[in-house]
Formats: C-alpha cells, sequence, structure tokens
C-alpha cells in the first residue's frame, strides 16, 4: 500500500517547491502543510531538526532537507525523474546543488545594501550554467528530470523582479532564458504555487526594501 | 573496468574527508590532489563550479559536492554504506546533511566575536542528536555507514578544541560521546587527513583569533 505524504510548505519556499513538482509529475496524491516561519509552531519545531521546510511526513516517520525528499520519492514512486545512469545521475544532483547555490545568490541580491557587486555574482552563477544545456526543452533534452524541478522555483522570482526592474540577469543567455519560458509552461512547475504567490512575494521583498 | 578516480582536495576540508573515508572503507585505490584554497589554479577554478573541494574526477569526468560524490560511490562501489531500504537511506541522507548544518555551526564557532552564543548554539545542534543514536559503536548500530563517514571530521574538530580549552559542548550528550570515541579508532576516518592535519588546524584556528 502506497504511504501517505504530506509536504509541510510554505508559501514563498523555493526548496518546498522542488518536491511539490515532483510529486506532481508522479501523480501521487499528497497533503501540504502551510507553516508560519516567522512564528513557527512548537509541532513543526518538534518535527524538522533544522527548523526548515519542506519536510515530508511518509505515514509516521519524517524526512528533511529538500534533497532527500527528492530523491526518496524519485527512487520509491515511478517515472524516474533522475538519470538511470549513476554518473550522470551524480552529475544531475550536483547540478542541483548548484541550484541551491544560485538560490542563495538570488537571497543575497534582494537583501544587499549593494545591487551592483550581487548582481554581477549571481549573473556569473547563471552565466556557468549556459553551457551545460542543450537543444532543450529540458535540462537534459526530451524528458523533464529533478534538475528541471529544482529549477523552475528559480526562474519564477525572474516574474517578479521583471515587474520591478530590467535587471539583465539572463541577457545574453539564450539556452537558459527558452529553459526558463518552457519552466514557466509546465503544469506541476504552475501548480507548485498558490494563486497568491507573485503579490505574496512583492510583499516579501518590499519589506526587505527591493522594489 | 574500474574507472580512475582522483580526489581534489583540501588539507582541512571536512567534506574531502568524507568522501575519502567512504573510498577506503569500499577499498578502491585512488589519487588524491591538493588545492590551496587561498590562492585557486585556473584547472580547478575551470573544474568546480562552486570552487569548492571536494571534485571526484571519474576517469575525465568531473563530479562536484560531497553528498553527490559518497552516494556516487555508494550506488557504484560495495560494499554499500546506506541503508537499502530506501526511507531508512533517506533518514541517512538527511542526518548527513545535519551534519553539514554542523559543521556551518562550528565555522561560526571559532569565528564568532562573542564565543558564548556561538558555543550555545553548536551545543543544540549536538543536544538535538542525542537521542537519535542506538547502542553503537556506529551511527546505526553494528554496521558503519556514510553517517559515520560524515561524523568523523566532525568530532575530528574537537581533537584540537580539546587542547585549547574545555568548552563542554558534548558534556552531558554520553552517545555522542561514545561515538565520537568509536571514530576516533576507525583505521578509515584515521587515514582520511595527513599527519600535520592538528599542526595545521591550530594554525588556521590562531589566524581567525581562535585559541
Amino acid at each position: 500500500m502506497r504511504p501517505k505524504l504530506e509536504l509541510v510548505s510554505h508559501p514563498l519556499c523555493p526548496y518546498v517547491q522542488r518536491a511539490a513538482i515532483a510529486l506532481a509529475e508522479k501523480g501521487v496524491p499528497f497533503t501540504r502543510t502551510s507553516v508560519d516561519l516567522a512564528a513557527r509552531p512548537d509541532w513543526f519545531t518538534r518535527l524538522s531538526p533544522l527548523g526548515k521546510v519542506p519536510l515530508l511526513i511518509v505515514d509516521d516517520e519524517v524526512l528533511f532537507e529538500s534533497a532527500v525528499i527528492c530523491d526518496y520519492l524519485d527512487e520509491t514512486i515511478a517515472p524516474r525523474l533522475h538519470p538511470e545512469d549513476p554518473l550522470a545521475r551524480a552529475r544531475h544532483r550536483a547540478w542541483i546543488e548548484y541550484g541551491s547555490a544560485i538560490l542563495n545568490a538570488i537571497g543575497n541580491f534582494y537583501n544587499a545594501a549593494e545591487r551592483a557587486p550581487a548582481r554581477l555574482a549571481l549573473r556569473e552563477k547563471f552565466a556557468r550554467l549556459e553551457p551545460e544545456l542543450g537543444e532543450g526543452p529540458w535540462f537534459a533534452g526530451a524528458s523533464f528530470c529533478m534538475v528541471d524541478a529544482a529549477f523552475g522555483p528559480i526562474f519564477r522570482y525572474f516574474d517578479v523582479f521583471d515587474q520591478i526592474a530590467d535587471f539583465g540577469i539572463l541577457t545574453g543567455l539564450p539556452r537558459l532564458q527558452a529553459w526558463r519560458a518552457a519552466l514557466a509552461t509546465r503544469p506541476s512547475v504552475r501548480a507548485a504555487v498558490g494563486p497568491d504567490y507573485r503579490r505574496d512575494l512583492h510583499a516579501f521583498l518590499r519589506d526587505r526594501g527591493f522594489q
């Protein structure tokens, strides 16, 4: 029997979205519970060793860390989103970690007192990724994979950044731009956030002086 | 034919040690190349997307990120260090990520302007782990596993911290203390650093005003 899956979430968290996208691609039912990270409830502090989302509750076992959750889902529920070949799979996992480094650079960008160097650092991270992409539409070609699940939430930030100003972070990186456009159409990526996502991210950024 | 393995290293890096321990447990030959992270050579910058060690060069393919490298080794070379059961394996991977959070807390401790709160934060991270341990000697009982490979390098810091002062970070945490003692005897853990490790770590800490 399939275990009961509960994804413990925050509406803006890009790491939660990775797991939500993987779950949607696999077509398994799950419930989603949102946590206010500004006032963490006791049950959440008890369950989350690092105080972070996502958690995946599998019947009564708790998994933490998005990469761990995505690998667990991929190892137990078809279809596979990671490559079958161990070396190719390792390279995909490494680029997902690279996606986490890009998320840190995005955080540095919207929190920066001086925007120009943070913008440059973020752009350089993307530029390094451009030659890793092929003809698309997805990271590894014709099949949607776990790297795509990690980058859907990354590019989603730019939907809101673009409404604020033209920062030119993806200018001159045509493969990344095409990838971003493809990810924006994928039903699993679209469904990974709620209808208020853009409004809430705008408010979140405004609170940090980013507007 | 087994691929040629080269581990790109730094003498003090705890993440490199995870991979070195996994390789030693599996008994496969590998070469080790040390990089001066204060003056990164061009070849290293070209190969390492995040500018970090370890890298594992597998014939002519480059893998980055220690968790990815350890999982790749575990999926391709016997004996397995992760559990066979996917849920148990996911929990092990999550506790390895928790080990990375402990390493960040160790860095905050030795870099802290105010040592007391950083000491408390580090101690709390360890205290959360204590009830996860059983009768030992290893994380999951009788078999040495990948979580052990991650925590050998963590406890090694305390060999040098203890020479500086009694910070009491592991006081009252008997299972962690027993685990630390067991890890210190494991040949793979001992062989993961060179003979100058303690001297070099002392110098590194002294440069940061930690003495």
